[in-house]
């Protein structure tokens, strides 16, 4: 195929091999930054999802965001497990701090709810597979949230390394890095260590994790990792994060994540007969840049923007529509969470871990 | 200073503070690809050396290279040891296999001769620390030849962060991959651990080692790497290496070299406030683009490419006329094979080892 036809139908839905009626009505549980700016103008946008449904500890501030987007219903997190206003939705997306993902999830999947949650599953495996079992025991679909698996850019790469386009990837830099409190407060819950179970590695690092599994098709074998944290705000977790993960098949990925660095974002994959670089692979909703070296061919492709967050949550809306089991599922979750473990084993003992 | 004033004169040689006259006639040593193809030139090019002699073990083939660029003498390595034609040259430069960098480094020193030696400096510390000593006690200038310090991205990216602009360091990602083999046959002596003192980190990892070191001008007080052999031709040395440098100031810098992989480099640092990257750092005469963002604002450069080989020898030309100390001396050589040595360890161990 020649490398010019990849881009042809850029951000062609390649998943989408019918057109379902209907749309999956979602709870959205735990309505912060992430779920009001992204997640509710996502399922807006999209075809298969419709909010009806928003589970709050602030129902005050959520009752606005209900009505600017015309949602019904707004309930509490305990009456949310109570089973209250449960006839109005088919599934639900966990947006809540880390430790609570299991909580909801779990009662969510006992109703027979379909669920969408996101990363990480949980803040420890244990935790996480009670998740997963969950969800396998009501026969209900689990995704969790890894937005970059439905981005056109990670799709068409993953697509090109399949293909050879680079020969065997050799080396993969990865890196991510987000000014927290440039738009959070202090006290926010992704820098205690109990609600997020970990920081800049859990929060920001594990989308180069997750992405160079989901693109290489493998998973490491084993991880090197070492946590910084130098600025007293960042005392209870890792501020800054580097870890190498080391593939069977003798690919490594050189991997940085940071909560205190200006806003950043890369990915390179350099393979024995070329290389893919994404200029800003993590960062959201920004022209993604790509590159592709093919022995002594070069192209280079600027598309534009595309809502990765609209992207997920219809590929889980099609996904619930259709019985399809979801690319990232409990188990891609999972695994992710044990490369995380390893990694904070890793930092503190110093040493390569196996997995 | 405005982010545009670096880029003003971005060629400038900020080192050449006086007009010296002369040049200095130099032997060189080990008459392989690099100097043929790049050293010699570069002499050529330049206004403060020149090429006088030229010493090796192939004297019929050199014959021809000598007459090409109008060099009166050519003389086999022992007759260099036993002090032929010494009268015919001010200075070497080493290019010989690392392993034999010390005999023929000591030997010039002790003949009151300056040496700009190749990196590594040697195989070995102990080795490398009797190149210094050697040169030391002479009184001779001793430059270790790392082209990149007098390369103008480089050196207009370490004014960048001199300043600030970036705020401070967090991670730094390098990488440096060539694929030997399309330009070498399988006996080189780069693939003989006894003569080259390791594989990929040796040849290529010393390129973003030494440029990182430089940058931030600061040593790493621990590593971590993987050396990663998958094809036979490479069982010897480390056909691909990921190494992970960890700096008192908790910077990092997540490194990358191979063998046997798609020729590509890049240098990319996050600091802060801002970020700096270089598309080509390391790749010889290309293009150097660079990106740079300070806080909001952001710049590309595209410069024209500049020799950096003519450079590097200018400005040893120049710290031997003027009795300039060179930035890139015996101890930042020393440097980085100690950072070297504990990479290998590090490897081999699994763990990461203080410096």
């Amino acid at each position: 195929m020649a490398l010019e036809e990849y881009f042809s139908d850029f951000t062609d839905r390649d998943w989408e091999r019918e057109s379902p009626e209907g749309r999956v009505r979602m709870a959205v549980v735990g309505i912060g930054g992430f779920a009001r700016e992204r997640a509710l103008p996502g399922i807006q946008d999209g075809t298969y999802c419709e909010t009806t449904v928003l589970v709050t500890g602030s129902p005050g501030s959520t009752a606005e965001v209900a009505g600017e987007y015309g949602i019904d219903h707004v309930v509490g997190y305990d009456a949310f497990l109570a089973g209250e206003k449960r006839e109005a939705y088919d599934a639900v997306y966990v947006a809540a701090p880390n430790a609570l993902h299991g909580e909801y999830a779990v009662a969510a999947a006992e109703a027979g709810k379909h669920v969408i949650c996101e990363k990480p599953l949980e803040t420890s495996v244990a935790e996480a597979r009670e998740v997963v079992s969950a969800c396998d025991d009501a026969g209900v679909t689990l995704m969790t949230a890894y937005r970059l698996q439905c981005e056109p850019t990670v799709r068409r790469t993953r697509d090109l390394l399949a293909d050879g386009v680079v020969g065997d990837v050799v080396q993969v830099h990865g890196g991510f890095s987000n000014p927290l409190l440039d738009h959070a407060s202090p006290d926010t819950w992704r820098l205690d260590p109990d609600l997020a179970g970990g920081g800049a590695l859990v929060d920001l690092g594990v989308y180069p994790l997750n992405t160079v599994r989901y693109l290489l098709d493998c998973d490491p074998d084993s991880v090197y990792a070492s946590t910084i944290s130098t600025d007293p705000a960042f005392e209870a977790v890792d501020e800054h994060v580097a870890f190498q993960l080391e593939f069977p098949t003798g690919t490594t990925a050189s991997c940085t994540a940071s909560f205190n660095a200006h806003a950043s974002s890369q990915l390179e994959l350099v393979g024995t007969d070329g290389r893919v670089r994404i200029a800003s692979a993590f960062g959201g909703v920004v022209p993604h840049e790509m590159i592709v070296e093919s022995g002594e061919m070069r192209m280079e492709h600027a598309g534009e923007p595309v809502d990765e967050v609209r992207e997920e949550f219809d590929y889980f809306g099609y996904c619930v529509l259709t019985g399809t089991d979801p690319e990232p599922d409990g188990r891609d979750g999972l695994a992710d969470l044990r490369a995380i473990k390893a990694a904070y084993d890793a930092a503190e003992r110093g040493e390569r871990v196996s997995l």
